[in-house]
């Protein structure tokens, strides 16, 4: 089980360092369990909206892969991920020195996946530690909330 | 009523310009209309997902801005605008030379704005003439349709 | 071309008279067309909110049913259809005497297809004939507007 | 505060007992929290889509209530809340004997309320006792999601 879930780890981050987007802005992966992945994004020039904040569409950015991400951890290792629709509510401005994203699996589904995402912003200081930070990082301030449909595309 | 066009053009095209998502993807806009604003996005290197396409979160990226830019064409010109919420539904893979988003307002309030936007994935080629693309994107591959909350920000 | 299209009008009305709740609340079926179809609710007792209104519920009742069959329309006669997800922004308060859904096939697919609806309320007065009010739903006033995604469930 | 939760409770019981649609539907209030509302609906003919299952839009008056009426549990004592957009997606089909519509504040605003809600389907039988059922309606099948705004507001 555990090798299992080491070379489910191994597909998605390779799956991920496809994702050109991702280096693009800065974003990683910070964890992969069963059903949960977490990636983190910290702040940096060149992803803002006209006041400073980071575009809602950048935090849309990663919060849709850790829900297909995580949506992947349950499929079959031949199976590709698909987004079908996602709605993301913001609770407050993308401001912060780290942003991290939380995607859950809801409901698994052979043709279909429900799942639900969180980003937190996280200030850096002495006092914040990493460990918290991820594991807990509902610890931050809620930025932004994401319920999304994944499909599952086995091969023919 | 010219003048105001061009006012509003103005303020919009200031506020485009200080979104730096909007430079690091490469997107600008097209046109501002009252109540609708037209953005386009070259495909390039950088922006894509696992399998080459365009990322969902990038071309969220551009139809939330089409849709907010959309919104503050009817709004005073000392508010600010602000996405409350969006949803989108991927129709097709974001496969093209160039996707072009446009935002409607569909329902002006004084708090809250109703906007829906759409991506269309086009093919560039001699056949193709950019004023057919950029006034008929519908022409094109339909790649995503939003629905979106924006909020009116009066000055206090 | 006519008599399959008399065909799927059949099934969708059997269907929808299957559809208990709409007798309980008053609905029907206005038309019936390739990739859209309209349903009719007048304003009665039972179906409000606190203040009166028909609840936002019962709207999202009618065009959920609208978009659904509009998809259903598209489908081979053997497949049966199922909201997957819906999302609704309401425009303004359901006060009316009769309230008209459209629904209308966005994407067409062979899993899935994206529906978008409308819900406008009118008025009904001498001036307001019928014809206009089942043809032209948008002169009534925007009250929801939908985005849908139906899943095409073949027989096994 | 247990006075001003009793008073709380009091106004929701109302406001629902003005909302027609669930007599007719025959819902009824389990228990009001501070950010949390929890409605049940056992199964009864005229609920139903073409299958016999409850309609999916009758599954969201439910949880749109639960989630709207959450929200008021937050809102000072003079504001009426009203629904500005939500989004469902659906897991199962509605089959069971009882449906528990559970609504909670995800983050609080002065203008708008960001909520989640959950329905559950649920077996009556001797070994499922009602306790268990009202306090973790989880522990049903998973119908449906939501994630809502709801708008405040304050007289003038």
């Amino acid at each position: 089980m555990i090798d299992d879930l080491d070379a489910i780890r191994d597909r998605i981050t390779d799956s991920f360092n496809k994702q050109t987007i991702m280096s693009t802005i800065g974003a990683s992966i910070v964890s992969v369990e069963l059903g949960e992945v977490v990636i983190r994004l910290p702040f940096r020039e060149g992803i803002s909206q006209q006041d400073g904040f980071v575009h809602a569409g950048v935090i849309t950015t990663i919060v849709d892969s850790a829900c297909g991400y995580a949506a992947m951890t349950l499929m079959p290792k031949e199976a590709r991920v698909l987004t079908i629709e996602f709605k993301s509510n913001f609770a407050s401005p993308a401001i912060g020195d780290e942003f991290i994203a939380k995607g859950t699996v809801k409901k698994s589904g052979n043709t279909i996946m429900i799942t639900t995402g969180e980003v937190y912003a996280h200030t850096v200081s002495p006092e914040n530690n990493d460990d918290e930070k991820y594991n807990q990082p509902e610890k931050g301030k809620l930025v932004s909330l994401m319920q999304a449909s994944m499909m599952v595309l086995h091969p023919r």
